[in-house]
């Protein structure tokens, strides 16, 4: 069998569950590349090796440069804050690594634009992280659409709901600050529904929106008494259109008290709806107007079993998986990518579609006005 | 169109729901005939005057004799505390007027038995008041068995919840002594479990089951400072097979925390299974084995479209009915049994098929062991 | 009691939900002022006829300025399609009669004005019957918004989505013509959720929307094979903000398969958030971020205690009442408005403030701009 | 950090789940003792092959005698069909091996009792498989109860429903052998919410049930054509008194249509009220009676805080775990046990306490009467 040896670049929350990730795919998709975990990267030293002896990575770098010189490396995964990641990542390109990285892809379009040109034109491997798509019941919602049971989509709903920085004493860190992320509650949490509804509905022809920043200044982190302000937003809510007529509904924030992390969609169509939700992420709930009149109601689907895409892997119907084997899928099709050398969405043409939808929202609220999204290119195969 | 003369013994909680009953079914029900409220008995003759003004009955007594004895009066409405079902019941019979009766039918079989051979013997109109048998979900879960959609049940688990008396302070009142009530959860809401799955499944062939009562000790009603023994039960279990080969699961308690009211049940049979409760009684849960695999899951239905028994009488589809229409939905029915002179369930028979069941857990808790139910005569129709 | 004459014009879907609230307010609400069902008026005689005997009206006219000409008439309830509601309600003011008309209040903003400019001089009790309002899950709400447990306000997302019209045979009736209707999804469900945003939330500043019309032509009623265009909007969905700084995200339409009536809103406010949805409308979501940690999450309150507004009035804890309650409820509010000649809420200056926003949205969605609410006049008391 | 050498004896659905655990504790758990997968055992010499290789042992033998042998071995992981655990059990206790052994812990209460007594006698570390214990809300549900938030527990109910040989031409597999398996879905299900109720609630003292099978002949696996009698029940009932004063109703079935695996439970105690299920096994509903009136409501607690044990070790809030989880925590307290040389529950005595009540019901049920449970020894520590 294949072997991928993985270089990581940076080793917090997305370090952990990519590094997971990587450990457990051998285990569920027996038969796949094997990843092997190389070595991580990071600037201090102390955190770096205590990180590659907790993730399980062979060896550590604090010059992520020097982790992309090597050649023990195959694949380099970036889950470093945004800003650092159009450098690494045309980096890694430029030396001929696979690279898969978090989302947003980069803080703006043409960043975005740049690193799809270098991988493509390096011919590497390229993914981004936008793990939600791997839920087997989004997946199933996919394939539901696919096989044309729910029909022309007239309506998408989705919201991204988070509270973890209602507390105005919760200070200013660096998913807080322009220059490290780009926007707040939009580019961190937006971009997930985003990409949620690219898949499943469709491209974005235009938009409108409006952000905002609840709590505009704040405590500095490290620098007791001092307040800051903060740059970026608490909250964007925007409409779509698609470019196949439906209608979307979207809302990110990080102000909506008693969600931890309801990431939700709602699709409506001709023949039937769907709804979801990560909190309760193994269920799907299905609505077919093809049901007999007096039997007809929202199905819970609890998506564990054989026709629900990636549960093969796991248990029998009816035992969950949580929020981790999002991402076990994801490398999944990674690794089969890279052994069979042939693109697997999400990848950089996703994540620069979503960005160019990002910014137009950006634009669209300090201009008020509707903002048409240019499609940039076919989707790569 | 027929006046049906309404003569009501009792008038707290179960008059006002029986009394608007009769007062809305000509709306929802036009063409029925017509139950004009003209007196109401109570023994206290301000309580009584206020309940005949508040509820809208023309006149009223303030003795239950003289109200069977006026020649004004078609129906006799029994909604007083158990101990007094039989007496009135008969005596009603006796003078050739229609009875409705509140449940459960009696203190005991023999006073149920007496009631039902009264009834009988004077030919007159009896049902008894198990009104949850009329919320269309329940009628549309009928149906749906009937239709043999469900096929061979196979298990049937019913509860009914409350927690109105958990407080150690609430004091011994009517419906906590056995010589006024009979019995405690077990007759209050147990009867209407019982009646809920004769109704769906079938008759019961023997019983095993438990009794308790975890406060012992109550401050007596209107006696400061002196407490009283309380001699039913607060909660009973009881395991039952049914004549059908369905097993059944069977609990009746006040001391549930939380539990306003849930009354539910849960059934599972060879071709899917339903769900029901109370405190949201207007959806139904269906599960289909014939769904296709992959979309197995159970339909929540919100029951108030066309197919629906009842709903064509209220609102459009959404627009959901309460616990009151329980009530009118029940005396239409027996508006039709008046008009039509022909009897309809459930009625004292079913009344008295409670009892037994009712009496056979009693015993069974007392005697430790499994008690079988004699079925008593064929289904009146 | 004082009697309250009532005169209704129309008689189809509300007329039937106002003449139960007229029946059954003296029922629950026994002391209040008694309505009198006097005379209801319909052009078509035999519908008329049968109508009043039907809702339990004394007398009928053809002609509704006969009804309004009558001096045994105090109050006129207009329920006729939106098309005739200034005619009538004007005529009704200069008549001295007092007015309750149904929602949206006009055509437009200029007939609205003149709506309210007429009952003001006339000095008459106006009510407008958004009905939801007095849901006693939406009166706690609000109870709890102005006790100040929930402090400031965030975020309201609300929607309401039917599925009646999905069917492209699904002709075209009153609701899908522009001349009688003004607008479709937008004015006639929309409407709702503003007035349910702004009794809750606060006044809205600005809105950007777009509407949309999926089904473009119909089949014409009682024009068999001929086609003819739809006017109006299947679908609304428009961002708005709030004076008070909270962003709301609002979505009508007729196209949401499987919502037959799902009008559900989401407030997250700095000490909460609060969810109801109108198919289970008995039960009130609250989250309190004042909840030990650890036992945080929502909870689900069945709104049928003495706490809740109007619970009182009906059954005990546990036992849910229906739709046609909320119009039992406000009826109530406007018999109590009558008697003490006393504005309640909502009314007229509700329905222009509202007709305001409709407009808004209506040229926004024209102009694909944001468009500011001129706050016309103080809330009248 | 210490290392623990595991040899694992079977290889099917639970050998999965306890080979992910061992791989993953230490990556959770970091600090703990470190799970080496050293050798595997089973018959069928391919099929034990295959299973080394996707589990990840390093060897594996075919006879479990010669694993027990190994000196490179510290434990034994008993995943084998019921009828071998006693054999296997004692055989490793006397070779001086820990042992974990799923569950039920043996064929009948003798072979339980010699298996303890052998753990016992040889001081070895040992430990039940009843994972599911270690839900992270159950474990907080336990901790409100240990921190007496709920008072005096008056009611458990719990459901173990599952649907998976419901169809009547569902061959004979072990799990239908009285030989192998010991009962049906009593020992395989049951045992599994007995030991949650222990867990929670306390000891049962008396039982009464009822077992039934509801299809009594099935085709035999491999050998087309024939038909075997089903001699295990294919459902149990039963209804428990405990030690506290609590009752108790459960029910195990493998045919409750639409259930794939709802393991579930419903505690009602003094001061509030806790629902759980297994299919959203994340989700811990609390009722509190404490709460202010109105406000009272059961809480839908999403149990990925920091305040519910084990969640610490996995993702932030709102990113839910799933069944495998449930092995890492029971896994991750194995290593302790055996690290600090002190006995974790649940272990052979909870084994053989729960084997007791499993013969005991089965009894009830052929003897038609109550049983009482006698205690054995007091739970070791």
């Amino acid at each position: 069998m294949k072997e991928v040896r993985v270089g990581m670049i940076g080793y917090k929350f997305m370090g952990k569950a990519h590094s997971l990730a990587y450990r457990n795919v051998p285990f569920f998709f027996p038969g796949s590349a094997m990843p092997v975990l190389k070595a991580i990267a990071g600037r201090n030293e102390k955190g770096v090796k205590q990180a590659a002896d907790e993730l399980g990575f062979e060896t550590y770098e604090t010059d992520w440069r020097k982790l992309i010189e090597r050649d023990d490396i195959d694949l380099i995964d970036i889950v470093t804050p945004n800003n650092s990641h159009a450098e690494i990542a045309i980096a890694a390109a430029e030396a001929g690594k696979h690279v898969i990285c978090e989302k947003p892809l980069a803080l703006n379009v043409e960043q975005a634009e740049r690193m799809l040109e270098a991988v493509t034109r390096n011919k590497v491997i390229h993914m981004i992280s936008h793990n939600y798509r791997f839920a087997p019941a989004v997946q199933y919602a996919k394939k539901l659409i696919q096989q044309g049971r729910l029909g022309r989509i007239y309506h998408v709903r989705a919201t991204y709901l988070q509270d973890w920085i209602m507390d105005p004493d919760f200070p200013i860190a660096w998913r807080l600050k322009k220059e490290v992320t780009g926007s707040g509650a939009l580019g961190d949490i937006g971009a997930h529904i985003i990409d949620l509804t690219r898949f499943l509905v469709g491209e974005i022809s235009e938009v409108v929106g409006a952000m905002e920043t609840f709590i505009k200044e704040r405590p500095i982190e490290g620098e007791a008494g001092k307040k800051g302000q903060v740059d970026v937003d608490d909250a964007a809510s925007f409409i779509a259109k698609f470019e196949n007529g439906a209608m979307g509904v979207f809302e990110a924030t990080r102000f909506a008290a008693g969600n931890r992390n309801r990431n939700s969609f709602e699709i409506n169509a001709e023949f039937g709806s769907i709804k979801w939700d990560l909190e309760n992420m193994n269920n799907l709930h299905v609505y077919l107007t093809e049901d007999d009149k007096g039997l007809q109601g929202f199905r819970v689907i609890n998506c564990t079993e054989e026709e629900h895409p990636y549960a093969h892997a796991y248990w029998p119907a009816g035992h969950i998986i949580g929020y981790e084997h999002t991402f076990v899928n994801l490398i999944s099709e990674l690794m089969k990518a890279i052994t069979n050398n042939e693109l697997k969405q999400p990848n950089f043409y996703d994540g620069l579609q979503n960005q160019l939808i990002l910014e137009a929202i950006e634009r669209s609220s300090k201009e008020k006005k509707w903002i048409s999204i240019a499609k940039k290119l076919e989707q790569l195969s």
